[in-house]
């Protein structure tokens, strides 16, 4: 098979850097996913392929009671405030299955999103066969959503031949970590009888999210980016109209839900997702305290010459996208270039960042404790001096 | 929220029952899913959502080289004698996505599938917007795919107005574990410039397939069922030719693979496909010995009045299916109907098989060693004499 035994003896031996003890990782995408130790414990229990399917009688995940996957469901949804939860295998399929559905249903020809939305949004509707129409944020350095934008964009579809067949908002988006309202652009989808979804990838599971009391028809989230599950795992949540236009059945298998291809999401994915639901209900709760130091740490690396917080102010979400000049100008005289900051936060313990860049750098302070943020500033301060950059 | 507490305490300690060591678990979709030790490893390191994703350094799951994943992607693209390989979430994703494509850019309007086809593929191809044909079967007892009436429902489809996209053929199907050369298959479609799909979700892994040698354009299978992994996660194998028509870029975000919605798998579902790839390597070769055993427990099952092999004979895939009218005749009596089967081979150390039926039973040795499979065998002999089943 020409395959080489040196290879071969390096798959079997896999081993992971950034998951040695003590290391702070700001990676912002995967803050929400680190595992708390109940879930970490079914991980050898569960990691067989097949593992969830064991007393599967009616051939529906949804369904299987040993574990009890179908009370964990119906938790899930009373959890986000909908009616009915299906899991997907990611965020971006929940979101891919909805808009084939209602393209079926509606016979749309567009999505209306917001211009901060992730890339996948853009791939699920292109894919889905549909046009997408962006509606614009106000630029640098808030680049906050114009909400108000999304009326006149519905209409001038609705009018252009170019039916939208949902409306999307992104509810913290994955560039500023702005927050967005859903609730005026809700209003307006009811007023034009278009389903409303809210991308919550980056706030369900981390924070308090009630979908009714938002107004959304169907929210999506991300197992492995937000609830603790080594996924990977989408979250799918509907209100019931639109679960009965978007969990449509096969024709030829009428048990099965056509968009979902059958049951989705099985072994450790579920697993995980189930252990640590406790520990998600626990932590949204503390969302205050989350918010309170991120707000500390931008505080504390703003006093730091050519850095500065990009997005709306003040933060009201963990992840924080910063405008970094002063270290960009480091990075041009130093022999490592771009992967100086990386390198020399790595050595003081802190991964995360993307290794190579300086210009504008991205980081979750999702989870750490007070002493941990404290870590971080420090590490930039010091960063900071032993390069000369002035801090006030 | 309503979430009562005793529930939540029920997803924190999940256990699970068929783990348990020194059990005999005979289910089909489980045996090629069972973790190695090596794998088994990687799952607290790697168990956090993005684990893989720390030095992702171009957004392309396919590119990341620590760990060594695009090293990996080469190698299972040469083990199974294919171009290209793309890792998809599920078997049945890769199919749908593989449709999606070749819809697009060939525009037609059906696919061509075996009557043994899994029920994911009727689903795959509806959700593609295609009409399934179906190539029967020989019928009781055998159930043979007749290869050799695709060619005439290909000519008919495509003189009908509903040219195919494509052709699928299940190699080994899962109802009767029979086995299909798709040598012959290969060439009529060759002809018909036809690309082939063979659904290898109980074939590659644990037995060798070659694709390129067996003439295949797009070979699918699943990491969970058959490669030793966690999953979920599907295997996408191609020709270079037919990759360039089935990854095709995302018009808004031209280095992401449309159809895939970008990066499919993460964490533990490719960490452990990964560090099992030297086991799967390895087991393939021992698939002589694995039919042998499969063999010689149906010659000792058949022994049992009232149990007859279905399929081809004699068997050449571990995946059995049984008639067992006799078990029938005593479920029909007995206090537990359907449910004593399950439960006598449950108290001899034995689980998988589906509890409730008894008209038809499935299961696989795969894995299993000699003494394990005379385990199973003397189980079933003792359940007989204890039920009056004369036995021969």
């Amino acid at each position: 098979m020409g395959l080489d035994a040196g290879r071969l003896a390096r798959y079997r031996s896999l081993r992971r850097e950034a998951a040695r003890p003590g290391l702070i990782n700001l990676n912002p995408i995967q803050r929400g996913g680190i595992l708390p130790p109940e879930a970490r414990e079914v991980l050898r229990e569960f990691g067989d392929g097949y593992s969830i399917c064991d007393f599967c009688l009616k051939g529906r995940m949804d369904a299987i009671r040993r574990p009890p996957v179908a009370d964990f469901l119906d938790d899930l949804a009373s959890f986000l405030d909908m009616d009915v939860v299906r899991l997907t295998n990611r965020c971006r399929d929940a979101v891919f299955i909805a808009l084939m559905a209602l393209r079926r249903s509606r016979g749309g020809r567009s999505l209306i999103v917001d211009s901060n939305s992730h890339y996948s949004t853009y791939l699920a509707a292109e894919a889905a066969g549909l046009e997408v129409l962006e509606v614009p944020n106000t630029g640098h350095p808030e680049y906050k959503v114009v909400i108000g934008a999304y009326e006149g964009l519905i209409e001038e579809a609705e009018e252009g031949g170019r039916p939208p067949v949902a409306v999307l908002l992104t509810h913290v988006d994955p560039y500023y970590g702005n927050l967005n309202d859903p609730r005026p652009l809700a209003k307006i989808c009811r007023e034009h009888g278009l389903p409303l979804i809210l991308n919550a990838a980056y706030t369900a599971g981390v924070m308090p999210v009630r979908g009714r009391e938002l107004g959304v028809d169907i929210l999506v989230s991300s197992g492995h980016k937000s609830w603790a599950s080594s996924g990977p795992v989408g979250i799918l949540a509907m209100s019931s109209e639109v679960a009965d236009e978007v969990l449509v059945r096969s024709s030829s298998f009428p048990d099965k839900e056509l968009y979902l291809l059958g049951c989705p999401v099985l072994g450790v994915a579920l697993a995980t997702l189930m252990a640590s639901f406790p520990h998600v209900v626990e932590r949204v709760a503390r969302w205050p305290d989350e918010v309170r130091r991120a707000r500390w740490l931008v505080g504390q690396l703003e006093r730091i010459e050519g850095i500065r917080q990009l997005g709306t102010r003040p933060k009201e979400h963990t992840l924080i996208c910063l405008e970094t000049p002063g270290l960009h100008e480091v990075a041009r005289r130093h022999k490592r270039r771009g992967f100086f900051l990386y390198e020399e936060l790595k050595a003081r313990g802190i991964v995360g960042i993307q290794p190579g860049l300086t210009r504008r750098i991205k980081l979750s302070t999702y989870g750490l404790t007070d002493e941990e943020v404290q870590r971080v500033a420090e590490a930039f301060r010091d960063i900071a001096a032993k390069y000369g950059l002035p801090v006030s």
